[in-house]
């Protein structure tokens, strides 16, 4: 079988880590294995580099800033290629532009184009294990770009589907993905397996093991994706097109997002357009703007809510104010104390109960909710920040009490 | 003009210093110049990088070294730039696979076969300073090469050539070539000029201004060379083919090595091709011998003596003491605690005088000389280590003294 293996920086942070992931990777190697791996940067190597930049400069070029972060991942492959040396598994290690991994030039955030599966395959058919920087190629210019975040993940994903490889293999240091944050939900058990649309809600929401990106590469590509742990030595969660779910679970999974800001604009005109008006305008800012309420208030006016990421709030504050008179409404009520608490679940599309199930949950705990949205496999309402936990433990216990 | 600068890694070893040869940097471009810069890697991060591959792997492949140690120049051009574009200096990093630096094969060691000009030439046609990551190219097979110690005087030196530089400027902590070194010499003094061929028996002797790779690709390809201050701004020492001397020197420096031993063979027979035996053993070894001295003994008996580096006594003995058998001698002797003193000039060449001003100096201080050795512009003497200091001191002073 040829398996990709995707280590994250905590799993290479030190000499000693190294070591386990070699061991690994050798023994991945010595089942009779192709194998290539995708390693991060280690620990705190990139953001140790990013404050060595702005010790220089508060606010650098792109390119040049990809140009040093890229060194992080090099390191890694570097030293992890010595470490498997010494144990005797031919090994090489390769930058993005060794193995023609061509993206577009958004520096900092560049998208795959293409991977030349040339180099690695001649690797490959020497019997070495192949070792490659995640997180960074090359544009046409020969200039080294980074993928942005979840970058590695991505390359490994990529890597996988170019290569048609058997399986791909992300390490972290979870062991899976599980139905709630383990460590605030005592009850949070491990799913064996999960669909990629329901993942991307579990991502998107700020499930933190697997980026959106690598998860809807791996859909379109339809990757064999496993998220598995650096430490223990067991099966973790697939990730696939259609799980059967022989536990009858409705649900796969509950998220919780806080870094989120409900936004009110007060008082708009009850007349058509004022609505296109507000999100168009935000649309041109570039923010991104999740649910959306729109309310009936007296005398002729409307409230329009909707949530944006907290890291656009003053934008959003800016370019609203900016447009008061044009739009002509009252003022911007902004509330940074929410949260986003959502349930995720392929399962709910043939079951209407689900929704009602969750409400009942945040009735019993008096948790109020302020905003209600929802998609074929997902539930969203937005509450008070300081109710958030109780809340996912609230409906954890309704969908997975035994 | 087109001006290309080197500067070494102690030279941008944090932000200040960075801050500082940027000065320099931008002053040469705002005249007007097209500037090629070449930078080391800051400080100790390439020892930083070593001790991190020998804590994973005490002997990691050379090519894996090479992998990992390119990062370090790869950080200082990319931080460079940041500095030059917080100055409004418009500059690019280019690491050495970006400009197209060809090498050979040989991993921690890699000689110079190409460098395509294609690249600079563009963005120095764009106004931009064209920053090199020094030390580091790539061979047939687009692996990762290092050029081995002074690669980044070499890599400046051949990208002057390459480009048919004006000047080649390499920038270090000192103000430039001295007569003798001047921690020890007091009265040591800065040459204004000198040529490839003294230059390069000076580098050969220990002194650690240029390296000898660089110096003779300098002559071969006649680039303008210059040996200058980072810190201090004012002119070095121009390294050139030949050099009027103003001052009518007869010798322009006297150089120490200390990195020696001397190896006496002792009790070889007295028979045609012993000599040939014992140096084509070294020769086979890789062993470099330097002076070498015959001496008829008692009994149809010689010795043998010459000079190594310290390095490679170990080596050295092992060689021998494997073949006293085949070749007859009696034993090995080694005394490490031996210094080459030796004075270097063009002038010498016709100055029979000049050995016998060197001996003198060496006898007003009863310093015993164990051997000789000279060349066209090159006169050196093997004494005891100890005495070494005190006799680069009376040798200058005789020269020197006004």
């Amino acid at each position: 079988m040829l398996i990709v293996q995707k280590f994250g920086g905590s799993s290479v942070a030190d000499a000693a880590k190294i070591e386990r992931v070699a061991g690994i990777i050798a023994d991945t190697y010595n089942a009779g294995n192709e194998v290539v791996v995708v390693l991060s940067a280690q620990g705190d190597t990139t953001d140790d580099l990013i404050d060595k930049a702005h010790e220089i400069n508060a606010n650098p070029s792109k390119r040049e800033l990809d140009m040093l972060l890229s060194v992080g991942e090099q390191i890694s492959v570097a030293l992890m290629a010595m470490q498997l040396e010494k144990m005797r598994i031919p090994a090489v290690s390769l930058a993005g532009w060794q193995i023609g991994m061509s993206t577009n030039s958004t520096y900092g955030g560049a998208r795959i184009k293409k991977i030349s599966t040339e180099r690695m395959r001649r690797e490959l058919d020497k019997n070495r294990v192949v070792l490659v920087a995640g997180f960074q190629g090359v544009n046409k210019y020969d200039d080294v770009t980074t993928l942005g975040r979840g970058g590695s993940d991505t390359t490994a994903v990529a890597i996988a589907a170019t290569l048609h490889a058997d399986k791909c293999q992300i390490y972290t240091d979870v062991e899976g993905v599980y139905t709630a944050d383990p460590r605030k939900v005592p009850n949070a058990r491990k799913l064996d397996a999960i669909t990629y649309d329901e993942m991307l809600e579990l991502a998107s929401l700020g499930s933190q093991v697997l980026h959106n990106r690598s998860v809807e590469m791996a859909k379109r590509y339809n990757v064999d994706l496993e998220v598995l742990s650096s430490y223990v030595r067991k099966p973790g969660t697939k990730v696939k097109e259609v799980v059967r779910k022989v536990e009858q679970m409705i649900i796969s999974g509950i998220a919780k997002d806080t870094k989120v800001a409900r936004v009110t604009v007060v008082g708009v005109p009850d007349e058509p357009g004022v609505a296109f008006k507000v999100f168009s305008a935000l649309s041109k800012g570039k923010i991104n703007v999740d649910i959306i309420l729109q309310s009936a208030g007296l005398g002729g006016t409307n409230d329009i809510s909707f949530t944006v990421a907290l890291d656009d709030v003053a934008r959003t504050r800016e370019i609203l104010e900016e447009r008061m008179d044009a739009i002509g409404f009252d003022h911007v009520n902004i509330d940074e104390k929410v949260a986003k608490v959502s349930i995720v679940g392929a399962g709910m599309m043939n079951n209407s109960g689900v929704a009602v199930r969750m409400f009942e949950a945040l009735q019993g705990k008096r948790i109020n909710i302020q905003m209600i949205s929802s998609s074929e496999i997902k539930l969203s309402v937005v509450i008070a920040e300081d109710q958030a936990d109780q809340a996912v433990t609230a409906i954890h216990d309704q969908f997975f009490q035994d």
